[in-house]
């Protein structure tokens, strides 16, 4: 048997997330169906991170246990050749039977961009927010500081739709680092931000929160606050999800045998 | 009446070219119609330039006469908000009554992206011609400079579809500039040219030549030769269009009132 790592880049746009789901083009699904095709086996692929409908990637990481007789190269190119142009598969790589792109990550680091110029150019408008309106950046990024830590991220976190469960689950998170600056051209605000893990939403309830300390509805010292409110109420909207990219997934090295 | 020069910036995918068709979406069509709707006039534009089916644009331009009370700047986002994402009015200008986008251009400049890396990332794909091999980049350079000046562009034409047009119109064009080098990123090698004006097909008959020359099918000094013996079948492949983009259109500032 073998075991083999995937690093995948694709444009959320036209599919349901990354989770397979039946009868919806899935990121999932386009890429265990050319698989199964390719392999003639049952194969299943499991994702870094399960990826909202219209988030992008540059860097998802998948992993499946396979007895093909290909390289990873020839794998890559194979896939490549079958899978729609809006999903790549940028690396193929031998690992080992105890590596889970899941279970083995050790961090992950999402970025979102806002389009602060007056009109989105059309080749970038699936990938960016258009905020063109007034922002104090220099309290955003105060703001943006203030999620680095071990906090409480209850009031960034989606309902599991059910009180009991949202109670249970520990909504305890570990941010390692934030980021939030201009791009090279100067039009975009960009957020980038590295974690153990994440909430579902949390990114996008983080810039949220951003974009509300950024007109003045809430303070940078109102993310401590929110630490010990818990209330998805009081931080800020949830933005959209085509602004938002998972950039890299870090797993253990000591997982990887080549 | 009001004289209005719009700059347009639009991902060609998924249109038909910029001239309008009856019952297919194209550039033109789109905005004539939007423009239509909101003035109630029977608005007709002018194109610098027909861009065909699948190519880009940053600075296209058209002209039109309205009797409009919406400021330019009204104008600009209505438009905009009306217009699918994949095409935007970058600027409206006031003009004058002599200005005519396509009769009024003095100069156009277009690029061609080819990608040179193994896998294309899935947010440039529709932008690039993916050709990850063997190119010999020095002597394509040196081709690409021999299209500067006054030439008969023949070789470079698309047929007319009758052979009699094809001998009577002026297949003679000025190159006023070429430039064929890499990205920023070094992962694509970008042709740009600037001209007066351009047979249909041109640029694209252009860049498949200098792919002939690149693996050595054609020496750089065959581009003179194809000048003399204006030969379609003997210059390089059209190479697809969605890797070719309008950049911008030059007008005589005379014509400009503000």
């Amino acid at each position: 048997m073998r075991y083999i790592k995937l690093t995948i880049a694709y444009d959320g746009t036209d599919f349901h997330g990354w989770q397979i789901q039946s009868g919806k083009p899935t990121i999932q699904g386009e890429i265990v169906a050319v698989l199964r095709r390719l392999t003639q086996e049952n194969i299943a692929i499991h994702g870094a991170g399960r990826t909202d409908a219209g988030v992008h990637a540059l860097g998802q990481v998948a992993s499946f246990r396979s007895q093909t007789a290909l390289t990873t190269g020839e794998l890559q190119r194979a896939l490549n050749a079958l899978l729609p142009p809006t999903i790549r598969i940028v690396t193929a790589d031998e690992t080992g039977p105890d590596f889970n792109a899941r279970w083995s990550a050790r961090a992950k680091t999402y970025r979102y961009r806002l389009y602060r110029g007056k009109v989105v150019p059309p080749m970038i408008w699936r990938y960016v927010l258009h905020y063109p309106f007034p922002l104090d950046e220099e309290r955003m990024r105060e703001a943006a500081t203030r999620f680095v830590g071990g906090h409480d991220f209850a009031a960034f976190a989606a309902s599991t739709g059910s009180e009991e469960d949202d109670k249970e689950r520990s909504t305890v998170r570990e941010i390692y680092a934030t980021d939030l600056k201009r791009s090279a051209d100067d039009e975009e605000l960009v957020f980038t931000v590295r974690g153990r893990s994440f909430l579902r939403y949390m990114v996008r309830k983080m810039v949220g929160t951003l974009l509300d300390v950024g007109r003045g509805r809430l303070a940078p010292e109102d993310i401590d606050k929110l630490y010990e409110l818990k209330d998805r109420s009081k931080s800020g909207p949830t933005v959209p999800a085509h602004g938002l990219c998972m950039v890299s997934v870090e797993h253990e090295e000591a997982f990887r045998i080549r």
